[in-house]
């Protein structure tokens, strides 16, 4: 992500001529301070000591911890769910970039464990936080906006029957991934992710305009 | 729920020859302080106001404020979810029972609009929070039990094909409800929760086996 194309740093207003350095540096103090101790142990003061920045830098770069937190969180899981938007974007027919996306979500919700009851517990408290509330929206608005796009393509190449909604649909996918990684965390040891995303695969299938 | 049946008081080993009245005035004091303050606010000191029992009612009658939190959580779920789990008892076509199951969770979701932030921290606090993780685990077990012996008779019966697995099945199903509620209250604004919810309808009615 580049200077003009973040908004959180815009909307802050607080862009760092040369701070690229610090600003990143703080990001990953941030996301270590979360996946050690959740988003209510994560304190300026913690933050400035894993990232090697002093506290008023977090002021400086990101107008507010929240802010940095917000941006951090939001930041890690937009990498971890780019792998499944390529794998979607790609040139195969519909089933496959399907089931490419879902083993490149699947790898990435293994590779983010650690961070997945930060991410649970953030969008809980999104509601009560409004930095985190507006970015999580942000986020949830890019993906299912993207998932609606591609499924109006499905549906008008005839792949997808009529009674397809893009943006009901859309959500429905997202809220789908998100549950699952909820009741995985839940239950790690009762719960298998890849049989019940396996499932979700075959449901979409069957879902395919009949011949 | 009467004595005999109630595995958590058994579990707590505090039952109380006549202590029905005041265990159940505990019990929705807990869910009123749950509802306004959520679950790190809600106190013994604040329970036994609100149910005008004193402090040491919450230990003879539960053992610990956690367990009469957790107890207090878990009925009202299970109260929310008995109607639509006798929809799918009745003895209707299966698209009609699960119809009839969708609307009475609908109506129980917007009924409880007030207890689903709570349930939500619940589930995110449950992998911290030993007595909350247990009836969480007991709860959802005879959830996704229910769900898998009424999807074995609909294999049975022909109605489903065979690649739908029970067990995953029915954790796919209770997954994606809570992944609804989640992004419901996530932004309450942009999701609509019965157009989505009509979405995963139409997903289950095309997985029915082809004549």
């Amino acid at each position: 992500m580049n200077d003009t194309t973040n908004t959180h740093r815009r909307r802050t207003g607080s862009v760092a001529p040369n701070g690229n350095g610090t600003r990143e540096q703080l990001v990953q103090g941030a996301l270590r301070v979360l996946r050690e101790r959740g988003l209510a142990g994560a304190s300026s003061r913690e933050i400035a000591r894993a990232s090697g920045v002093n506290l008023a830098g977090i002021t400086y770069h990101f107008g507010s911890k929240d802010a940095l937190l917000a941006e951090a969180l939001l930041e890690a899981i937009r990498g971890r769910l780019a792998p499944a938007m390529d794998a979607l974007r790609q040139d195969a027919p519909p089933p496959l970039r399907m089931m490419a996306a879902v083993q490149a979500l699947q790898a990435a919700f293994e590779d983010a464990r650690d961070l997945l009851p930060v991410y649970l517990e953030a969008l809980v408290h999104a509601p009560r936080a409004d930095t985190l509330r507006e970015s999580v929206q942000e986020l949830f608005a890019e993906l299912r906006g993207f998932l609606a796009d591609q499924i109006v393509e499905l549906k008008a190449t005839g792949f997808l029957p009529a009674w397809v909604e893009p943006e009901a649909m859309a959500t429905l996918l997202v809220a789908t991934g998100d549950g699952i990684a909820l009741h995985a965390a839940v239950e790690p040891n009762a719960i298998d992710h890849r049989a019940v995303a396996a499932q979700a695969v075959e449901l979409l299938l069957s879902a395919r305009s009949q011949p």
